[in-house]
């Protein structure tokens, strides 16, 4: 149901009943190894692309996340997914994997929680009995596509972010055990003229807070409310110009609640430079790290800003500036 | 609501209250040019990229869509817009310009109609008050990006299909005047291993017939419950196989309602070779002639079917077929 002007709230509670993360060797070095339901240790997961390494990503979260719910496929009205490659060919092609009527979204980054939001939205108001929610991306498939092949050994600056390697995935249901899906707030485009690809987490900062200060003035709620409050992936760069941009917003946003995925997925001493980034970011730790967490009682409501960065190759070399949107979801165990 | 395994029943019934499109030269040299809101006889809209161009395409047919309908663009809940450009730029900047809340989606060509579907179905269940929803595509930059730039002038095969240079806007609401979103059904993908990009109708096909078939099954109807059944672009050769499909799966079709808007769009005598397609091709049908039929009274209820081919220039290269999906959705008057 429409709470103020561009928010949700699910009375009925959506359930997810089931997740799963998939990450690649990165992922399986880094600070929430343990939280992955599958760690690839080859980069290309048997495959002879990138890009069909990561739809393999894709196709294995959903089909752990399936059964681990189980649910039969048959039984699932809807697919959302989203990812970063070009006519989003990782989703599609799982689509045609799992054979689940399916809805391609795209929102970069912001994918994962795009696609939550309606995934809730679909089974709270009975449009849906199960839905699986998914988003992927793999770190050389995106660098070859966006910025340089990785072989081609480009220096990054301390701005640069990591693509994860990775996919999350979630089932939902009208009931079940599980955390709750509450609320969502669907963000705008917010863009501060920033174009420089290697600082994404700066040119979605804006939008992130954009999204939280709507949250909470649709609910009517204040950071209080969340145990945590996580974005998708503005790394260190981007997480800093948060904090002072909700300070300038005099948005109280007590430091030990507000984190990043980006921030979280891996560890210090790994060059991951400004932090995780990508739509296998915040869907491998929101549906791995967090959840899991709140299974075991650690959290009660939190929320998930994931960002995205809605620029292209061919926008950037037209000398576009990089439009940046934020989608919040509140779950709460 | 859910109806059946992947349909959903408006109860509500969600007002289309206002549609528009726009067009470029050559749609303006077609067989519908009198439906169209806005025609340019410039295929650059005074832009200095046919990327940027169709930005123009689709910031002009939603402006135009929300003034037309009177509703304020600020009291406008949620923007849906899906296009064929990498990472639906199109799209994310023209949701830059409104400043509408924006839900990215990718369903290639079918992108329509899963916004209209989305559309509805978050009016129907209260969880918008205004929706805007889209779908764009231009001739010039879809074939650089998909196939080769035209001034390269590679000759085309009979099957090849034509690009719409345009974009179809439609502003939905829970009450108003106007045609009404009654149903819909969200396709599954299909593939039967076509991978020719020069021939997507007759890959697509197979697509159409499977939504059309779950359709007719969700909602215990068939074909006479229709005035018109239209697919997105299948063009002549697409359209012929899904005729041949039809008869195969034995489902009644009558030849004198079932058309395809790439078939509708040009004039016999333009160069069209197997007709239209792109995005904006069931977008431009359907928002311009098609609802301008209805409001007229020389249809009473019809069922858009629009058709996508997910694939991407680089699953193409990595010798993937092509796999297509379809979702239709029913507007009644």
């Amino acid at each position: 149901m429409l709470k103020g002007h561009q928010s949700w709230v699910f009375d009925s509670k959506p359930t997810i009943v089931a997740s799963a993360a998939v990450g690649g060797p990165f992922e399986g070095n880094g600070a929430l190894a343990d939280d992955f339901d599958i760690i690839s240790e080859d980069l290309w997961l048997g495959q002879d692309s990138y890009e069909k390494a990561e739809k393999a990503l894709l196709e294995h979260a959903c089909e752990r996340a399936i059964q681990k719910s189980k649910i039969q496929k048959e039984d699932i009205n809807f697919f959302f997914s989203g990812d970063l490659m070009n006519q989003i060919i990782s989703s599609s092609f799982t689509a045609r994997t799992l054979g689940i009527p399916y809805l391609g979204i795209f929102g970069a980054c912001s994918s994962s929680m795009e696609g939550l939001a309606l995934a809730a939205q679909l089974i709270d108001s009975k449009a849906a009995k199960y839905v699986v929610t998914a988003a992927s991306s793999h770190n050389a498939a995106a660098e070859k596509q966006f910025r340089y092949p990785t072989e081609y050994g480009v220096q990054r600056p301390p701005s640069a972010q990591w693509t994860v390697t990775g996919a999350g995935a979630a089932v939902l249901a009208q009931n079940g055990d599980g955390p709750k899906v509450t609320s969502a707030t669907i963000g705008k485009v917010v863009d501060m003229g920033i174009s420089d690809p290697y600082n994404v987490g700066a040119a979605m900062a804006p939008a992130a807070v954009d999204t939280i200060e709507a949250h909470f003035r649709d609910l009517n709620i204040d950071a209080s409310h969340y145990d945590l409050i996580a974005t998708g992936d503005l790394g260190k760069v981007g997480h800093e110009l948060a904090n002072a941009l909700l300070e300038k917003h005099d948005i109280n946003m007590p430091t030990d609640i507000f984190t990043d995925c980006g921030l979280l997925i891996y560890k210090k001493d790994q060059p991951s430079f400004s932090g995780g980034s990508g739509c296998g970011c915040s869907a491998t730790v929101t549906y791995g790290h967090l959840l899991n967490r709140m299974r075991k009682g650690e959290l009660k409501k939190i929320l998930i800003v994931a960002t995205g960065a809605l620029m292209s190759p061919i926008s950037f070399q037209q000398k576009e500036s990089i439009p940046s949107i934020a989608h919040a979801v509140s779950i709460e165990m």
